[in-house]
């Protein structure tokens, strides 16, 4: 396990290091940069209303046209949906009711889309990133930068932890930043003031990155701390886990007031201890507390957890029945962190954490949740 | 105003000096300690049965016997309700429908209830404080040691802001520490799991004042740093009011995590700029980041400025009509507040207060805050 977090640790380091040579990728600001968003689900069609209206009144900095890929799909009895977005101005199967700028233009070709990009904004679902980065990294441009929307923690095949980045990074070799924040989607579609955080690795990226998405109702901070912003927006999930299960229980706000603390800390301390060495003001920006106070009273994870207490279906059946089969991240996420923590003998630092995993894997029951809490000293 | 703010900070520095050379107010761990609480409204019966408890199962340290001071008042028809609650163990009026340890004696003579303590834990509300400190200043012992558990910033007759461990140190002349935390009477009562701060100038008062609260289903963490906890108290009240506006405005969980996500961020830089040094870790213990979460979600404050928004009403009609005229915090205290930093051309750096107290004074509109917040950089 040690030389495996090794591992890890040494990929960032090294992955870092590569970066602050590779001078060939900083932005130019008197260039006019085109911007692509790889993937067309919620996430991303939600993001496309505020990149569409950013780049719309930056004309110096960016080309106004932005290009949206999505898999070909058919709606409407057979017509492409790429082509109804664009006819249309509206996903009609994943943000229904949203109108989309008329600067976004959709297509199902992924070379026609990343081609020519600048920027490329990764927002397909996890489970489908090393696949998408594998089909484009011979059609992208070898100056481009990427900005991944995705979160979650995988493990590769050498069984290291890894965030989004590291994938980008690892299949197309180019710069990759983080965004990551307060966003729950129909909110940010709808233009609902919100606040968001990019972590770069290359200071250079970040002002141009920022002026991608900063527009007076969603709101951009930069940090230069790329891995907590990663995973922040992973770790996340599993207290919103927490916070469903209090939530299912029927206990009141003290209670889920004290576990949102309890995983802050868990977060703040597995980043610390697994990843690097973050600033402490990176949690206390949009990717840190605010998106996890979003997600502990708003997301799906919390949403899921409080039904699993409720009722008496499995993770996995309530993921069939309320997310139409999407994987719940949160405990995915736990899942893959207990792993991590049992080989290093540290379960007893993640009281937390440990006990979301085996409550969702029905090891536990819920209400232990509580006598475990009340047994912390 | 300079003057006045370095008067706050001179008499803040020189009371922490007092303490320190107070010898002889340590706490024997050898003797048994009397605890009595002074004031049974519903937030000093709340407390009782925490306390009742945990004495209860340290006969080593406390004195079984916990009695709890309360203005004489006549309920069910003309009885005290000082003899109703020592008949029946409930605060028929103030918490009714939740049993109280039978270890608490109510009475509505205090110098009988304060004068053997050696710990006074002081539940009066914020503007009977300091009478209640004259009535009982004489009749304390020397040796004895106050917690308070009432938040709020006070101006004094000099119009120095002052939190009430400074007003009951003033009065009293004995070491004062202070319990805050995610709190809400009612699930504290009804023993929800929780968790709380004890903030403590003397470090050998830490222990013994933790183990007057600390049971399983209230946690408590000890810090070095009472004004913080103290400060955290009465300003995350101002926040919750924006959230409540947030609320109001029918904006969604995005816009509500990131106001409080900005008012957190306020909150430390006031600390900072008008109190002292704090330590960043005293942020995220119960009396910071939790205490926050749970005001800003079910507070009273974020209750009174939703229905500001929705009805036509100021916010001192919505006081007599939804809180029988008990005086709302927030936009008191942010009005108190807004002075200090108009005074020293401070309006600027502090935009989330600053907006709560002109919308709550009715001098703007509560759609200006989301103006406010799409305006910032």
């Amino acid at each position: 396990m040690r030389s495996r977090l090794l591992c890890l640790k040494m990929v960032l380091k090294l992955s870092r290091c590569n970066h602050c040579v590779t001078v060939s990728n900083s932005p130019d600001f008197a260039m006019v940069h085109k911007v692509a968003i790889v993937g067309g689900g919620s996430w991303g069609s939600a993001l496309s209303v505020i990149v569409g209206e950013s780049v719309e009144s930056k004309k110096h900095l960016f080309d106004t046209t932005v290009k949206l890929w999505l898999l070909r799909e058919e709606v409407n009895g057979g017509e492409d949906l790429a082509e109804v977005i664009n006819r249309q101005h509206e996903n009609v199967k994943y943000l229904p009711g949203i109108k989309l700028p008329k600067n976004i233009v959709a297509s199902s070709d992924i070379a026609l889309c990343v081609g020519d990009a600048d920027i490329l904004i990764m927002a397909v679902p996890q489970q489908f990133l090393a696949k998408t980065c594998e089909n484009i990294v011979s059609k992208i441009k070898p100056t481009a930068i990427a900005v991944t929307t995705i979160k979650g923690i995988e493990v590769d095949e050498k069984r290291n932890m890894c965030v989004s980045s590291v994938i980008i990074q690892k299949i197309l070799k180019i710069p990759v930043a983080a965004l990551n924040g307060a966003n729950i989607a129909p909110e940010v579609a709808e233009k609902h003031f919100c606040e968001a955080t990019i972590g770069v690795q290359r200071e250079q990226d970040g002002e141009l990155l920022k002026q991608v998405f900063n527009i007076p109702t969603f709101h951009v901070n930069v940090v230069r701390d790329l891995h907590t912003v990663e995973y922040c927006g992973a770790l996340k999930n599993v207290v919103a886990c927490a916070a469903g299960l209090v939530d299912g229980l029927k206990f009141g706000t003290n209670t889920k007031s004290a576990v949102i603390r309890i995983g802050f800390l868990e977060m703040i301390n597995f980043i610390k201890q697994f990843v690097g060495e973050p600033s402490m003001e990176t949690f206390h920006e949009s990717c840190g507390i605010a998106d996890l106070i979003a997600t502990c009273f708003s997301g799906r994870n919390r949403k899921v957890c409080e039904a699993f207490v409720q009722g008496g279906h499995t993770i996995e059946e309530l993921e069939k029945e309320l997310l139409g089969g999407q994987k719940l991240q949160g405990p995915y996420t736990a899942a893959q962190i207990y792993v991590a923590l049992e080989r290093r003998g540290l379960v007893d630092k993640y009281p937390l954490i440990t006990t979301v995993h085996k409550i969702c894997s029905q090891q536990w029951e819920p209400k232990k949740l509580i006598e475990i809490l009340c047994s912390q000293k």
